[in-house]
Order: structure tokens, then sequence, then C-alpha cells
């Protein structure tokens, strides 16, 4: 088995080029007239390792969408525009496409992120999205992955394991009680992605590193610290749980291991020097996103370090999903 | 059934934004700073319908950056990079991809235009590999599809229809005998496409409008007088085959229409004013590229016209390849 990361590492970096950022971060970053920078970056969504091929066209649409989008809200990106390739099924139905069209038009008007162009093909299996989104930065001013200091503060926005909740109640792998309006939340959760894209101006001012979380808490902090050559402490007590995740966890303990690294939260984690936390937090509450600091970066290349409430270390068996 | 541009034209025109050109175009055009613009297009390939299965995955690999090339090369631009997303199956080998990315690598560098991020997944059953490319043109200077005015001359950049025996050959299609050179020819039109990229600048100097042809020299050319508003008469004869080509119609002429509506050709045809089409072909000349006289735009909305040798009308039975 072979990691994402190191399948990139080892045949498609060698052959990158200026702009790539060596396939490091979640983004390219071109440069575009005197000002401005473009940021550029892509996500593909396969039926049956994304989504469910029951999930409805309109979620299915949003999720393609917004997934990309947080991306472009880590880097602290303003959204331009996006292209779609998508490969239907021999048996697609218009119904189906006029759905999934309607939603995606609805969410490009809502965060102003208009459809450029793109490619409809015919799929000899199952359904297969890519979306590719630009967008803009001032110059000099997207936010990296690798920028992580040792004694910057680490926040994450919203809370986490919510979609990993909602993915197991949308596939009935959950069978105790739960407040109807718990596993609602739960269920849109995990179908409708919100990327962060007001946090963004927040991102650009203050923090020193930030990406999305597409594979995990645990797993992408770790991603993230390792190309900023750092360690870090996180408490685990402090990493935010809706009201909803904590049912869920309050009746079978065992999975809050699996929500910490669990995918498709597309929340943001970042990093931020502590001279400019009190500003973070004004500016994310201005924005109206919840951040909340979950520990601090330190020096050293040691993978970071988990503490429970009475300081003892907790290790993670997996660290985050993986496709390979 | 429904063609793609239908298909385009019903559900997703009425979501596209500024730039989009209102998809009529093979490529998004978005301003970036005072003197240039950027070009954006995308076009994605699944398994067993843009290629087999079997195909080579250095050829595989070559295909899929060189058709996006193809498309930057028809609206005059020059490559800035592009973006890659592959969903590999569960049964990938090292191997494969070593091959696959080496040969991405060789063409990246060839045509200038280096890999800048992407997103590798894991498929459920069929490869499929859709690549975003990025190229610039000077402000105003893009060569658009809807530009084509009577009077114009109708060029074609090399020969027509080497692909489409090419893939007739490599699916053992075909039981007359035939030069080895002339079939290790054709399948290597199949297999790799030449991007046209040389000829951009002459095209944005001279052309009035252009494309490349993904779907057949009679669909597309029909495509591109259509969103011009123009018809046009073509002298059959003079559309250029290849000597290997020549020799698979001379010994099955029934397979002529098949080349002329066949896809995959990743040649550009283009519509040239009369008084720049001297200029036009010194400087296709210069840049090493054949490119040939066809016929003429002509005013009014009817389908272009072909004509035999003798004068008389020809008609076509299937105008392009389609998808759905």
């Amino acid at each position: 088995m072979i990691s994402e990361d190191d399948l990139i590492a080892r045949f498609f970096a060698p052959i990158a080029g200026q702009g790539s950022l060596a396939l490091r971060d979640d983004a390219a970053l071109l440069a575009i007239g005197p000002d401005e920078e473009l940021v550029v970056t892509t996500d593909a969504l396969a039926a049956g390792v994304h989504f469910l091929p029951d999930d409805p066209p309109d979620s299915i649409a949003r999720k393609a969408l917004r997934v990309n989008l947080s991306d472009l809200a880590a880097k602290g990106a303003k959204p331009t525009g996006f292209l779609l390739s998508l490969a239907l099924q021999k048996e697609w139905c218009e119904d189906w496409l006029r759905q999934f069209a309607y939603a995606l038009g609805e969410d490009a008007r809502c965060f102003s992120c208009p459809l450029l162009g793109g490619d409809t093909i015919r799929s000899p299996d199952a359904l297969f999205i890519s979306i590719t989104a630009l967008g803009t930065v001032p110059r000099g001013k997207m936010v990296r992955r690798e920028g992580a200091r040792a004694g910057d503060r680490i926040y994450v926005s919203g809370t986490i394991g919510d979609a990993a909740a909602g993915l197991m109640l949308r596939k009935n792998a959950w069978d105790r009680p739960l407040e109807p309006h718990a596993r609602d939340f739960l269920i849109a959760r995990y179908l409708h992605p919100q990327p962060r894209l007001a946090l963004a101006p927040a991102l650009r001012a203050h923090a020193s590193a930030a990406m999305d979380m597409s594979d995990g808490l645990i797993g992408d902090l770790a991603k993230m610290l390792r190309v900023s050559g750092a360690s870090a402490r996180i408490e685990v007590p402090r990493i935010p749980f809706s009201e909803a995740a904590r049912a869920i966890v309050a009746a079978d303990p065992e999975l809050r291991d699996h929500l910490l690294t669990g995918g498709d939260d597309y929340e943001i984690v970042c990093t931020v020097p502590p001279q400019e936390s009190v500003r973070f937090e004004a500016a994310a509450k201005k924005a109206m996103i919840d951040v909340t600091a979950i520990g601090v970066v330190e020096m050293g290349s040691d993978p970071p370090c988990f503490l429970n409430r009475d300081g003892t270390r907790k290790d993670f068996a997996r660290g985050s999903f993986s496709h390979f």
C-alpha cells in the first residue's frame, strides 16, 4: 500500500514545474500581473469513493464544487471561477442532470464562483467528476501548508468529525437511538461541506500556514506539520465537537477516534503566530466563523503529540483516510 | 439521444459565468492584468471511450496532455502549465504509473507546459483522466470559434483521418494488406496526436476563427460555422490525406467518409480572411506546419455544402463522433 502523498512524491513531483510548489500544497500559484497571483486547485470525486451512488444529484454537485472552494478558502483566495469535467454513466437521465446542474448553478452564484468551461464525456461505468477552481490572492499572500513555526497556535474552524458521523448514519452503520435533528444535522454535514471562504481574509492577514481537512484532522494536521518541518502538541479535549457528534461519542466512546481521523470535514486547520492570535480570533468572529485553538506548534520533526485531559499521551491507530 | 453540444446548451450554459464565452468555445478566457489574458481548457478521457484499456501507459499520458494542448494551440495560446486529475483502478501497478508519469514529464518539457498540481484518487472501475491546461494570449488576441465571416478561406493543418484509420487498425477491424510503415504511421497518429502549438502565432495574427478537431472534420467544421452564423462550401477532393490514409481509401473507397467523420485528428481547422491568406500560409510554412485550403465561408445558416470533384453535392450520413 502506498499513500497518496508518497505516490505524488515518487511519480509526479519529479515532473512538476514552477508554480506547482513541488506538489506539496493544495493549490498551484501563478503570477498574473504586478499585484495578483492566481491560485489553482483541482479535486476529483468518484461514485462509491467520495459519495454514495444514490446520494441526491444536488448534493453531489454541491460537494464537488465545495471541496474545491474549501481549498481556495484555506489558501486565502477569492474564487474566480471553475471548470467541470463530468463523466456520465450510460444510464444518465435528464432529471438527474437537471438537478445536478441547477444545484451547481445555485452554489456558483452563492459562492461567486461561476462555471467557466468543462468537458462532458460518457463514463464506461461510474460517475466521475473533476473540478478545477481558480482564485486570486494579492501577490505574496497565499497561505501555504509549509509556514508553521514553533510557538504558533493551532486553530480549527467549525466542528470536527460531523461528516464522518454523517457518513456512518447515511450507510446505516449505527443502530443506537439518536435525536432526529442530530441525525439530520450530521448527514447534512456529510452531504454539504461548508467552504470557509469568509475566513480567507483572516487567514491571509494572520495565519502562517493553513490547509483544509479532507482526510481527517489527525492525518491532515500531521501533513501540514511535516511539510513545515515542525511538530506540535495538541490537547485532544480542546478539539471542538458539535452537540450531535458529542451525542454519538457519549453513546459509543470508541467512535471518538473515528470522528477525529475520518474524512470529509472540509474545515480549516491553520497556525497563527502568538502575537497575531487575538487579531485572528477577532477577524474570524467578524466573519462569523467559529475557530478554536487546539494546541501549539513545537520544534522538531516528530509527529504531533496528542494529549489526553490527564496529560497522558494518546495514539491513533489510523492516521487518516487513504485511497490507496 | 442528445449531443454533447445540446447537453451543454440545455444544462450548463444557463449556469455559466463571465469568461465562459457561454460555453460555446473550447476554452474560457480571463483577464489577468493589462496586457494578457488567461486561456483555460479542460478535457477528460476515460478508458474504453477515449483510449483502449491496453494502450501503452506512455501513450495514454501523452494523449491526455496533448488533447488539451491542442485546444490551447487552436486558441492561439502559449501553454503555462496543467493540472491532472487521475482516477486509478484498484489494480494499478507501479510500473504502469512510472511509465505514465515519465511520458507526461517528457511531454511537459517538450511542450513547455509544466505540471502544476492535481488530484489522484482511486477509481471504482475504469481509469479516468482529466487535465486542465492554462495558457496565455496577448489581450484580445484569443482566436474564437465564432469569428468566421463570408469570404474567409477555410484551412486545415496536417492530414485528416489518420487517427480514425489508426484506431481501426489498432482494433484489428481491417483485414486487407497494408505496408507495415503505413500501419505504424496511422497507429502512431491515433496514439500520439500532435498539438499544433507552433501554429498559434500564425492563428493569432491571421485567423478569424479556429478550433481543434477532436470529433471529426465534417462535424467540427459544422460546429464552428454554426456558432459563427455562417455557411461554407468545401471541396472534398482538397481535404488532405496522408499517403497511408490514401492507401486505406484506395483499398476500400467506402472508408473515405469514415476518415472524414471519425474523431481524434487533433488538427486545426481555421478561417482566414482572403487578404490575410498569403501571410497566413507564409507564417505556417515558417512554423513548419502544413496547412491546406479546403473551401470558403459563405453567407447564411445552412450546414456547410460539400462538393465532389464533378461539382455534385456530397452528403455525410454521420456528422461526427458523439458520446451520448
